[in-house]
């Protein structure tokens, strides 16, 4: 069915009519100017946003709607979880271009309803209307935490140590290998004359299962923020890593006036990630450090919260912070001292 | 200055440098993973948002970027207005194409800024990023009522008297004095085979400023929603005039189940309107009533609320609500009864 059938409003309409509103603080959702919200005198308000943009954000020739979807409701999370947080409202507003059609855009719906659904986040508003060129995805969340527990990037101590969920880098070999099978695909559709009714070799993607997963559906981890709270432990700073560890962890150090000292050795990886890098002929650290989009979180604590961490799954400590002019360092597996670049991903910087 | 030269965080942190945070519920701005607001226990949070996109909402051959940012701006605080909230924080998100510089993006900030310090209301976060394309706005508005007393579309009965402020049409005026001061200048461009070095008549705006202040520099009325709690008068439903009069108030009369009987000769129009509608041979009312882009306020009282409302300085009683059955109507002066329709601007339906 064309968009145009239904207009903006009716869009909209369909497209939410299965929402249902799980939370307490949501008074009401789409269908007025405003959301209306309310929260208690003993949280604060948590807010964070996020423009997605085809072409520079996703490629919709190896990005299926619904993942899209749901890992546009997931970064926003995550950004959220990185202060300590609950999310509990979206906005979503959409730029959609003539080539989709209403039952595309069902699927990008349902992506983020079963992203919403699992992190017990409503979908209270947002904005559609249509777009001269490719889809466009903006997302706000707002979520709660403590009054005045929120965990900022400005707190890191002298001696605190450097925490890493899961492992780092997967998502990065996820994106080569899409990456490498779209190219692939262009060179068979070269061959065949641009014939696209023509047989072509399909993408082998069998044992390499896990890379794309943590490429096209993120998990951000609610898991570790429940289990520091039910432990106790407050973090002293923390990020979500979005744009790869050494470019986050720079970001700690910058606003907390205070240096680094990480081990190669203790970042987290995992066996598929090192055998894939090893396939590209790709230094597996070097994806770790500045690959992104693991959506993990890296957070540090004062030293009396070692043992605590010690007991937590999926939680490892990889360095410590140091003074300021120590610098931001990696020591390496022979012991070498090398200081962090910030080579994340960056869509306006010049790279030359 | 081109952007790359900053790159995503260091333009950031050069437009934002100056924000000054003007709220007590603005705890933490720009800088982090998320904001921190806190609201305290008598009020409701209010969050809207809005998508602007390059070629379907504004056009920058006429608008000048500090008016764009300022409007951007103001058309989340008329819906925050329009449930009878303040607006307190906004998060601002930028897709920026290469073709955009340093200054162009300190332009739209000036009047992002301008409007924000108008109107009390703090820059607490946003995302920027390139754009494959042109400039891509996303702006989500945060705001406060006190709680319960948020007005929605859905509270209109019966006998209430329907409201509006300032005047209509004249932002569509504008809308058209732009589009044709455009069309001769591409005219006379084509007249000089695309030499753009050559002297070209100026658009004579002498006398039409009213007009293209309406369309390029719109207020949302705070003003009135101070006088309206000033008086005591709580409105039993209400919306910002953005689609278009009869839009609108087909919107509230479908959520409210009711219906509406409106008089032409009530409809509040500015004399530089009907003067400019005459001379593009167009029909004024029309142009009211499905004009749009005006921000003004549409809203119902109580008839027992008529006295006050008959004291307020811009405010016009223009009809007043029916059953449902009684239908969505349109007195004419001459007395003939027409059924509204909803032809406002509504970018995703098919105008056949």
């Amino acid at each position: 069915m064309k968009i145009e059938e239904l207009g903006e409003f009716g869009l909209i309409k369909h497209l939410t009519s299965t929402v249902k509103l799980q939370n307490h603080s949501t008074q009401k959702g789409v269908g007025d100017d405003c959301a209306v919200l309310h929260y208690p005198q003993e949280k604060d308000v948590l807010v964070t946003t996020d423009l997605l943009l085809e072409g520079v954000h996703f490629d919709l020739t190896y990005v299926p709607l619904k993942h899209l979807g749901y890992k546009s409701a997931m970064v926003n999370f995550s950004d959220v979880y990185a202060m300590g947080g609950m999310p509990r409202q979206i906005t979503v507003s959409l730029g959609i271009s003539q080539r989709f059609s209403v039952e595309d855009m069902e699927e990008f719906y349902n992506g983020l309803q079963l992203a919403c659904e699992a992190h017990g986040v409503d979908i209270v508003g947002g904005d559609t209307t249509s777009s001269m060129t490719g889809l466009t995805i903006s997302i706000t969340c707002i979520g709660d935490v403590e009054k005045g527990k929120a965990v900022c990037r400005d707190g890191a101590k002298q001696g605190d140590l450097i925490c890493v969920t899961g492992n780092l880098g997967a998502a990065y070999m996820g994106l080569q290998l899409l990456e490498r099978e779209k190219a692939v695909y262009y060179q068979q559709l070269q061959e065949h004359h641009g014939n696209e009714t023509l047989e072509m070799a399909q993408p082998d993607f069998a044992g390499k299962e896990y890379l794309l997963e943590r490429q096209l559906k993120p998990e951000a981890r609610r898991d570790i923020i429940l289990k520091l709270q039910e432990k106790g432990i407050q973090p002293t700073s923390m990020m979500d890593i979005s744009d790869g560890l050494s470019s986050e962890l720079m970001h700690i150090c910058e606003q907390s006036n205070c240096g680094c000292r990480i081990y190669e050795e203790h970042i987290p990886l995992d066996y598929e990630t090192a055998s894939q890098a090893e396939e590209f002929n790709m230094n597996v650290t070097t994806c770790a450090l500045n690959g992104g989009e693991d959506y993990e979180l890296l957070f540090t604590v004062a030293l009396t919260d070692k043992e605590k961490i010690e007991k937590l799954e999926d939680v490892r400590m990889i360095g410590y912070i140091t003074k300021a002019e120590d610098g931001k360092v990696l020591i390496t597996r022979d012991g070498s001292v090398f200081d962090l670049k910030a080579q994340g991903w960056n869509p306006l910087k010049n790279e030359s």
